[in-house]
């Protein structure tokens, strides 16, 4: 990830539970799709059990945000997240002003501090 | 929610897998403290089975992520993520500059679309 400022996309959504209505390898084929694009820097998702998920893709500038919403073959998969894959959704567009990241350093041996 | 902007502060986590590490309590306690903070907007949340989980609290004011952030509860709780909970995260604050919310209008018949 580059220095702030930047750009976050963020998706929050509440699936349909429809088995074999093509969700998953849609998902993917997004996420792959969104990596080959101009300004992309990161893409972080998470889906729990309860069907809630959070995707959050990171790009340089709104003018990259804007390129991706147009993109082809993005539109078909937003017209069938509308239409068939999704109970609801919410998208927000965010420009990240603050980043912090923490690794732990002592993942090799985790009773070492006590 | 309220018309943009507003603020989002984004944890994107990977966790430790340790048994009986108190974390789901405290996880639990701290979104019920963060919706008593002023300026609390909402909150997203999502974990999935492979440890990754999304965090997005929404905020009126930067004023506002920073008192939350200095919570003297939350400040233990951060503490113990460094400590114990987090193999790695990240944290980013947000400016939300557009927001669209989709509600799937025909929940009760899902076949009349087509």
């Amino acid at each position: 990830m580059p220095d702030v400022p930047y750009f976050a996309v963020i998706f929050t959504s509440l699936r349909r539970e429809l088995p074999g209505d093509g969700y998953g390898a849609m998902a993917d084929r997004m996420e792959e799709l969104a990596r080959e694009q101009p300004g992309f820097l990161g893409l972080e998702s998470a889906r729990d059990p309860a069907g809630i998920g959070i995707t959050i893709s990171y790009w340089e500038t709104l003018e990259d945000v804007a390129a991706w919403k147009e993109n082809a073959e993005h539109l078909i998969a937003q017209k069938l997240g509308r239409e068939e894959w999704y109970k609801w959704f919410a998208l927000r567009v965010a420009r990240v002003e603050r980043a912090f990241e923490f690794t732990r350093s002592d993942l090799s041996s985790p009773d070492s501090e006590n």
